[in-house]
């Protein structure tokens, strides 16, 4: 079966997995990071049947890897219209329409538009820093949308995403340690809370720079650190976890 | 020199450190845990002066620890008197008197008692239960006042710590991870700012069993998650890292 795909500018397809997934990427646009392949693994997802929601999706890497885990039906929500164009291809490249689809728009709209409590699971890769002095900004429009926190603080995704939910339902995020407490403080106040938090570390002997968490909406308290996850191996290497991860290997 | 130390019931006298202290400890009233000894090996502690404050000391295995890592004043709290005692007389057989003093009281008089703010750092090990019903309390006293929120709730030891401890001083806490959320959020509700997480894993691959916290008295948020601490290796074996700790190998 041959595939035809329409790449953009600077764009290229990229490999995603062992699982044979394609996605396309542009570095001057939007390119995945570790950070989204580690939450898509991390977050707990129903095998057979369910509805998971991914929100700031960009180019749907999340969506794609989650495809892998699942049967069940995937929602992406992007605000940035050429990335989820970006997303609409790869998913329709790698023949996924079926199950999953992208929705262009801006999470705080999701509620309404697409219902309360009405998923499983809901991920989300926020922008990680907060909004800085204009002259600071990335002045590559689409890399400082997903980036800094200026098109939705962490606060509106954290409330997006308990309203989005069903009651019991998960709620998983990745994150900057530095964010933890205004992460815990967030998700307590909608009513999510935290079950299980993974750092991860850059290296043996590092602090951790990523945080990976899961809150049940509604849940009751008790909280596990789980085993840290290292990322690179004393030789500049991926770790063997980390190469798991990202390419199936075993 | 030849010390003199009186041992009452089935107390002995255990070795504590490669720094050649020694400490009173009881099988059925107390004996410390490796707690301590890390939170006492993690906190930070000025090393040619300064008042340090240890809450909540039982056999004062923390001032201990700490007269080893700094030449200022140290003072422990403890609130049973047995366990009390045994720490005078291990401060006693260490020849320590004149910088380590105990305090025989509850850690809610202290402020009032020891003074406001005085404090360069401020360290505890509390008790990590909950008040269980009275048919589940561990029927030996002593080990039950340790052990269960009977005496102090961990909201009165976050607050007596945030009380004594002067601004820009440090509180350190060693407590269990299903905590983290309770103590962050106590210790923000008092003014004190966490800046350093260790999580500690009883092994490679398993979920943290500890977790040591250091905040600073009206500091500026930004939390560091430091590396992992390991204590058994796939022998069982205390891993170096540990061993150092303990006994002062490297």
């Amino acid at each position: 079966m041959v595939e035809v795909v329409e790449l953009k500018e600077d764009e290229r397809l990229d490999y995603l997995l062992a699982e044979n997934l394609r996605i396309i990427q542009s570095p001057s646009v939007f390119a995945f990071s570790l950070d989204a392949v580690l939450l898509a693994r991390f977050v707990y997802v129903p095998i057979q049947k369910g509805n998971l929601l991914d929100l700031c999706s960009g180019n749907g890497v999340i969506p794609l890897f989650l495809s892998a885990r699942t049967k069940g039906n995937i929602t992406g929500v992007e605000i940035q219209e050429r990335l989820y164009d970006m997303a609409v291809r790869s998913i329709q490249y790698n023949g996924l329409e079926d199950r999953l689809h992208m929705v262009h728009g801006d999470l705080k709209e999701m509620p309404k538009q697409l219902g309360y409590g009405k998923y499983d699971v809901v991920t989300c890769n926020p922008p990680y820093f907060t909004t800085p002095p204009k002259s600071e900004i990335n002045f590559n429009e689409h890399l400082a949308i997903a980036r800094h926190e200026i098109l939705c603080t962490l606060e509106d995704a954290i409330k997006s995403a308990s309203d989005l939910v069903r009651q019991g339902g998960k709620v998983a995020f990745v994150h900057r340690p530095g964010r933890l407490i205004d992460i815990i403080t967030l998700m307590r106040q909608y009513r999510l809370e935290p079950k299980r938090i993974r750092f991860v570390y850059p290296k043996a002997g590092k602090d951790a720079n990523t945080l990976l968490i899961e809150a049940i909406k509604d849940g009751s308290p008790d909280l596990k650190i789980e085993q840290p996850l290292i990322v690179y191996n004393e030789k500049d290497e991926y770790t063997k976890e980390v190469r798991e991860i990202l390419y199936g290997e075993s």
